[in-house]
């Protein structure tokens, strides 16, 4: 558990910089946070307390969970402070210090923050843009040499996912959304991951047109032609998760003639995949240039893709950086970051497609560890 | 679509009687609302702005979806404010008002509020405790005939659910976590649902101990006897949604020769659950003697509840009230209130016992929508 010690150490050192005294880390119901797992084990339901001198409190809400799973120097249950956020911060800061600077996430809503400064007094409290949630995020967006072991063993059993997914088709054994979900499910969990990293997304030549369709999957048919006999384009948008840590990947299934637009879209996306990995392998290169050359690569050919390029994976699906044409991203893309390249077009007619794959970046430029697919079904 | 309009018009009602002149309604990745749903029929990533004359103006991320699904009386793309939160608001209310009150959702972090109020300056902006989010939750609660209806319906597809779940174990079809779960997927669908309205929780024995188990299902065994052949606790939790509308279930497998504790922990739960229903059976009983009810009944065997008793049910598989034996629910159980009671009790060695089932609150007390039961199996 060397790997969480290391973490808290590296937020500590941040914390004595920074002239904090405490930090509320925190994962409930209606606020969830995977910087919980990432610096106690606990995957969730769990406040998480840690001082400047490193020691940490955690307060679950599951008991036997926290004892069986989590790394911290204490535990002590939520059922203690009565369920209480405003009991427990007070709870547990109050028994360790007489005063000092509290910072609580960013996420932490404004009427909240308010009630806390009132009732915790003797502190000062701190909930800022630019504090707690901007480096942790740092710090998750560049894995360590566990996380990238784990990323490196799950992409290779999402490629064999992908493979499963493509038999299936050719075979004729999915033939629903819900065929496809089911099997990513089943299949996930045979390989030996965690199951999906999110519910998987299969949409059909119907509803295909949608970014992130809903539901996210149906009873209705996927991967052949339009009902009228017409091309249809299908969409898989799914993952798994090992360990804790996501993969995030998409297929397209093309069935039937396609359209000369559908067949312009798939051609176009494929070839922007292949722009997007290209740029990313350039070490050194900004985030912004690498969404930037896809972008303008479909704007020339008269297009929109009405989301970002990509985005870094880790214990959320969605992890920083985010792969988008914006001065925000004048950056790096830093060696450590696992991210995906997933550029789409959607049509409300033709339908959708996407290709996305998961990338490590390295010092010599990006690595795939995971080999999607645009399949074409006859 | 009518239910959409009465459900503004209720709204506005209120807003005239606070003097506020715009509502802010969001579901985003990091914020989730289906407060959204509720008032305009789109399912997600959307800002909806609601004035307090009754019109509206969506804000979808996906355009293509809203155009097929929402109810509003403008629709625009979030691109056309760069996918920003303060552009979009800035931009929507400036075109309508040149001042006023516009309220924000209590969820909205401190950091993001400060930065909205320093942005639109011109406006007044309220975020508070006992407001919009304070309004829509008790709106929301208290549910209109044609959500009865759907629920009805729900329950009585959920009961189909439970008897094929039952079939699976008494079959043999059923024999890990992923079986389970891949049958109340495929199954909620084939009876018409959207499909499961959460990740169903599986826990065989060697697991069952936790409130919910992480992951939500694996590839182990379920419904038999632990691996040295002694008694198991098995639990399945578990709903589906129906036009958007979740249902809320737990099953117990007692497999095998239960020992003193286990047979103990299934009757006291029994009849726990027994002691709820009949609580709050009772028109014009408050949640907390229901609550209590439950509490004092374990309190008098030696055991604790690490949980509340039950819940509201709705677009969110929880919702308002929740079943707690405090001093905040000291108020009645409304007729229209869809709920869960659902007694556990939970032991690191022996494992887990939970039973739950769904209840609509009438006038002349609570009405069963589904049967779950506790199984035993040979």
């Amino acid at each position: 558990m060397n790997a969480y010690k290391e973490r808290i150490n590296k937020l500590c050192s941040w914390m004595q910089s920074e002239k904090i005294d405490a930090v509320v880390i925190e994962d409930y119901e209606t606020r969830r946070s995977k910087n919980l797992q990432y610096l106690s084990h606990m995957e969730s339901d769990s406040l998480l307390v840690v001082f400047a001198d490193a020691s940490t409190v955690l307060v679950p809400w599951d008991i036997l969970h926290a004892e069986k799973s989590a790394v911290a120097d204490r535990i002590i249950p939520y059922n203690d402070f009565e369920r209480s956020y405003i009991k427990t911060i007070k709870g547990v800061c109050s028994e360790k210090l007489s005063g000092g600077k509290i910072e609580l996430a960013s996420s932490t809503p404004h009427v909240l923050f308010n009630e806390t400064a009132a009732e915790l007094d003797r502190f000062e409290l701190v909930c800022r843009s630019n504090g707690l949630a901007e480096i942790m995020l740092d710090f998750r967006a560049v894995k360590d040499q566990a996380e990238l072991d784990i990323y490196r063993r799950a992409g290779k059993m999402t490629d064999r996912l992908i493979d499963a997914i493509e038999d299936g088709f050719r075979s004729g054994s999915i033939k629903t959304e819900t065929d496809a979900a089911m099997l990513i499910e089943t299949e996930s969990r045979r390989l030996g991951a965690e199951g999906s990293s999110f519910e998987t997304l299969a949409a059909g030549p119907g509803r295909s047109w949608g970014i992130h369709c809903i539901p996210a999957y149906s009873a209705g048919p996927i991967g052949g032609t339009k009902p009228d006999g017409s091309g249809g384009l299908s969409i898989i948008d799914c993952g798994l998760k090992l360990e804790g840590y996501a993969t995030d990947i998409t297929m397209t299934i093309c069935g039937g003639q396609l359209t000369d637009k559908q067949q312009k879209m798939t051609e176009l996306v494929a070839e922007a995949h292949r722009i997007g990995v290209e740029a990313a392998s350039q070490p050194g290169i900004t985030i912004r240039s690498v969404a930037a050359a896809v972008d303008d690569f479909f704007a020339s050919h008269g297009w929109t893709m009405p989301h970002s390029l990509g985005h870094g994976i880790g214990l959320d699906v969605h992890e920083a950086p985010t792969l988008k044409n914006h001065e925000l991203y004048e950056k790096p893309l830093l060696p450590g970051v696992v991210f995906t390249i997933e550029p789409g077009l959607y049509d409300a007619e033709a339908g959708g497609v996407r290709l996305e794959n998961d990338y490590i970046m390295t010092e010599s430029g990006a690595e795939a560890i995971t080999s999607s697919r645009i399949l074409m079904l006859p």
